[in-house]
């Protein structure tokens, strides 16, 4: 069986719960004492050098780091990830939008504000980070009125790897009044079968 | 024949070029005025709403952004992306990591330091990133230590993405001398066939 290397509370740990639980893939989790330091010793270098989760373990021998590569490896040849290269495509498109234009605005303005018990310490990074925030969220709002998910309009894990941390942007001061496709989307998600929350 | 919109110093646009030249793709490059607006333009957002390059414009109908995603387009069932699960899962670890670990601390840095004209401007940005810059470095040297190529030990689309900034990270004042395995690498990446550097 896997097991998934997480902390529960992040998104990016959550991607891989949801999309394994849509797709009825067994797992065990394992809570990383990310605080005590523990993504930086021996043990969990030889899963992942870059000392972050989540890690899927996969057998003895394979560790498979990076909350999106877990996504494809799991979704491949499956529901959640469409077979015909056009589509694949813009999967990728928005799991790499996700990673590089999103998440790094979104979750980490989160992080300092909800988990890091010194928001004020971040008020500088906040600043910078917000703006960008709302700049992927405009984004996604404008592909959402012409879209009712991400890739080729059906449910895969793009809109998955897009709902971790945008469903929970308010945790980090972001207003989605004025989002309405965006907050239709989340809707949208969450009625999928076998849907399940950050907090499960 | 597909058409590359891009800026030819751009790292992420020279992945695209280097892995279709690589391929045998045929394409035409055309140079996108970023210092002139051009990307927010309706003609520019028509292919990408996130307003970046590089994007592959496949056809009439379709567009692709974000330079990883067109790298596993193009290579998708050819020598650059191996088709075992477990070796292909390799191949996106690389690629997440590219983008999230190391494009935003080494590329910005060389941007900041090569091309904004006013490197003092972002020195705060700049003593920001480096650290986490050279975290990535070291993560990559630790696996080259053990490793001729980053996915499977075969060259993928994965030494591509990380060839491209890791190459002209000098650029942003990154220095490479204690990194042995990259440099090695990097030797190893220039010598496979059809070849090209970024400025080509």
């Amino acid at each position: 069986m896997y097991t998934l290397y997480e902390m529960a509370a992040s998104g990016n740990c959550y991607k891989c719960r949801l999309a394994m639980t849509q797709l009825h893939i067994p797992f065990e989790r394992v809570e990383v004492n990310l605080q005590g330091g523990e993504q930086y010793g021996p043990a969990f270098k030889a899963m992942n050098l870059n000392s972050k989760v989540p890690v899927l373990k996969i057998d003895a021998q394979r560790a498979l780091p990076e909350s999106n590569a877990i996504l494809c490896f799991v979704a491949e040849g499956r529901a959640l990830m469409p077979s015909s290269p056009w589509a694949k495509a813009q999967v990728m498109q928005w799991l790499f939008f996700e990673q590089y234009s999103h998440e790094p605005y979104i979750a980490t303005v989160r992080f300092w504000k909800a988990f890091s018990g010194a928001p004020e310490r971040f008020a500088a990074d906040i600043a910078r980070c917000m703006p960008r925030g709302y700049k992927a969220l405009d984004v996604m709002e404008q592909h959402l009125s012409r879209n009712v998910f991400f890739a080729d309009n059906i449910y895969t894990i793009a809109d998955i790897a897009l709902y971790a941390y945008t469903h929970c942007a308010a945790d980090g001061g972001y207003d989605l009044h004025a989002y309405p496709h965006i907050r239709r989307w989340l809707h949208r998600v969450e009625q999928t079968a076998d849907f399940v929350p950050l907090k499960a």
